[in-house]
């Protein structure tokens, strides 16, 4: 196992071209938030926006609309009922995130497979919280692009037919190569298993369990995924960050809650962004 | 009498283990907020929320669910119409809290009695606000669990029948062991009435003396339940950092809200959590 | 003329008694708020909680409940049509706020008038914006009890029949004691009329001139007239704190929004609750 | 070109007069915010409240008014498919932004035909967003008061016929004189064109590539026209501080919010409007 270092954020987020349009960050589409889950997917487009996605959409149940905009007005809105809409915006978006609030019910169930369906490189796609459930109790072949997957540990004993005592790294990789896959199995120290290797990250607090933490980090990976070139260092650096700032936060809290941690997304990102990765 | 103390408080809000998962920290559910106090139950599960509770879910009126996600997207939300799915939900909490700005009309009153004929050990129940004066007025026998009731001075009248003058420790408790629970005198100096022990909370001030007070003392007695194995402790370290965090706002504020309260929880648990109990 | 000194406001803001309850500091009922000027009671019910108010009720457009519970959990709402519960609910009111944001339609006109006829001493009431239009427009009595009206200049010359350029002291003042209620005409320095004094407040800055600054001086005359005993100083109070916070904040912003004051009443209450009067 | 020069904006944001009332800040109608693009005129409509207009009011569909008066209880609302309403209220308007996220349906264009039909001088009018992209489409004669579009790239390629390639300083301005407007064309270093002149303004940073900032400037434009005299100096002055701001969050931000620019937006008028014209 190899860990994710300073310095390979570093290298990640780069400064930013002088002359760029938001256009050049992603067009990020987030769906999820059914009525009872709505601040899930709440989260995650905080999550996305705050990463510096350059045009966050939101696809949920209307209930959630004003509640989404109160929080962050940056992002846009539609009825993910709305199918035919649905598939135009989604055919235009560098980067899909599914999951965050979904739910499991019936109408969640075909909606994935209306996005898994109609997602195709190279658009990136982010499967976490409920698709991943559903993607459990109905598996179906996943599409030809390049795709994350965000368990918790149950959430990938259901996935990957490992118990959790079980959930070895060898037996992980083995389970992701299965897959075909990333995936990034979530716990005190979450691993991240690519085709070529197994990563793990070296920062993580108790302070975080709390419930929203993967929704952000759902956002926090969709942002990069439309940012930065290479998907797995993408998908790494918002990994690390995230902990990265839920471990300074709990120095003086016993309890992070989720956007306290998106909220201070843009100075991470600037601090690693300058700093000299031969310093890091 | 005894005074709740600043160990006692260190030896409850202990360090969290590094391998621990939002599972550890207790599935909350909170249940009030009728069409015109919707604002107590999201001020209650704002403070259960900051107090660490791992998964907090509010069953509301739908009306509700737009403001809460508005400030609080980490809570999940169920309408509490809808009975089969609250008791299915109910099933597989922790702690629930029942009261704040749950209305006394025949509604209610129902919901109360759904409530208490489902709950069962080792479940812990927090009953708060409008479900005292219910079960004020329509006395029924209460299951057997950890109960903890939270009533100010004139809803422990309703509750006693002891009128405010008359409410002396000795008599306050007496009458809690005619009820069997732990009861939570709301006052300057709040008692606590246990089977075993008269308690009093040395903080408090009246710049609390407003509307939300009780809603969110409500909802950190929940989070602390949720967390910490004896119950008692809990309910003492609830009361006691509720008004210790008060008292130090009031230092600069002739009126401290409710929010602000909820806003600070997370940095008094770590300073209690890192303190030196023998030191304290 | 006579100033509002330092020294009034420090002798009305007295420290609070340890022994008290929310009971003791005011139930204050707003009123108005309808489908197109609903931040204006939302500003109004803000000033008068964060002023100290022991409980806040909004009566209003039901459209404006979740942007009012998404600002201000602390606060109860209604919804105004109600007429026999909002009746219910004015008997057991000590302060009665009515005007910001009401409109000036015939359900205006009319609720205005039920809650004209509804109110009796002890009962303050506050007449605000809207309802000193409908006022003036449809002259009625008005009832027995301690009132103020609230008007800028152009709700002045409605009410009173005195063009702006009129508006001298000695007019005003004969025109206030025609009305038979204390009349606070607000301008650059407000003027306030009471049947025995002609006061003025020192404080005022352009950067108030902005819409919701009255509705917010509204509020705190509202939570004042709950608390202090003395309705005269307590308006007087409020005049002029609610432009002494402007002034502050105006040394570093051009424009100073209304909820930025409301923010720090608690602050500036407290820092006048502990001044010494004879140092003020 | 003519950079924008700090003692431009200095000359420009005057101090206001001490004898001064909202009515002299400019009555501010903005227009847009479809169900999915709500987001869009709330921070319109914040950026034009930072700015100290001294009265906004919001023309948007209904859905969005919970969360504009959520965040911002400052402006009044209106449901634009009122027509008559609406029309009535923009008769007494002085300035009128039309189009962050208006959409391009028949509705909006219907709506735009409208306004354009009805606004007239001395009004000041700014055309942003899907206004622009229906300006592109439906070609139509512009009435006869003053008017600035603020197009990004492609808008203005829509707008112009000019590819982005061929966006030259002097293509531009042709392109501009046949418009007859004041044209904002949006680019790292945005340019502005009016008849007489060519204007580029110094700052910009790459930060500020994400979904909401040209609303944001807008909402300025709008707000600055309402209470500067001199149309072509309010324009460039809120171009300039728009980006000031922006480059100073950027310092410490890999990516800058909008709102986070028009929580500023006070501070540093009044930084301006104290400065010395001669020093800057």
């Amino acid at each position: 196992m190899q860990p994710i270092t300073t310095k390979l954020v570093t290298q990640t987020i780069v400064e930013r071209p002088a002359e760029s349009y938001k256009g050049n960050y992603g067009r990020v589409l987030l769906i999820g938030g059914n009525q009872n889950f709505g601040g899930a997917i709440i989260m995650a487009a905080t999550a996305a926006t705050y990463s510096g996605a350059g045009l966050v959409t939101v696809a949920t149940d209307p209930q959630n609309f004003a509640s989404l905009h109160a929080r962050l007005p940056e992002a846009m809105v539609m009825d993910y009922h709305q199918t035919d809409y649905l598939l135009e915006l989604l055919a235009g978006m560098d980067v899909i995130v599914i999951g965050p609030g979904l739910g499991t019910d019936t109408f969640a169930e075909q909606l994935l497979g209306t996005v898994l369906n109609a997602a195709c490189a190279p658009q990136r796609l982010v499967i976490d919280g409920s698709a991943l459930t559903l993607l459990a109790a109905h598996p179906r072949p996943l599409p030809d692009l390049p795709i994350v997957v965000t368990p918790h540990q149950m959430e990938w004993q259901r996935l990957s037919g490992l118990k959790i005592s079980d959930q070895t790294p060898t037996a992980n990789h083995k389970a992701q190569q299965a897959l075909g896959v990333i995936a990034v199995v979530k716990a005190h120290h979450t691993t991240i298993y690519t085709n070529e290797k197994i990563w793990f990250n070296p920062g993580g607090t108790p302070a975080m369990a709390t419930g929203g933490m993967g929704d952000t980090l759902a956002g926090m990976v969709g942002g990069f995924a439309g940012q930065f070139t290479n998907f797995t260092a993408a998908i790494l650096s918002a990994v690390y960050l995230h902990s990265a700032i839920a471990d300074d936060l709990a120095a003086t809290r016993y309890v992070v809650l989720p956007h306290q941690i998106s909220a201070l997304i843009p100075k991470y990102m600037h601090d690693f962004s300058v700093a000299d990765p031969d310093e890091a």
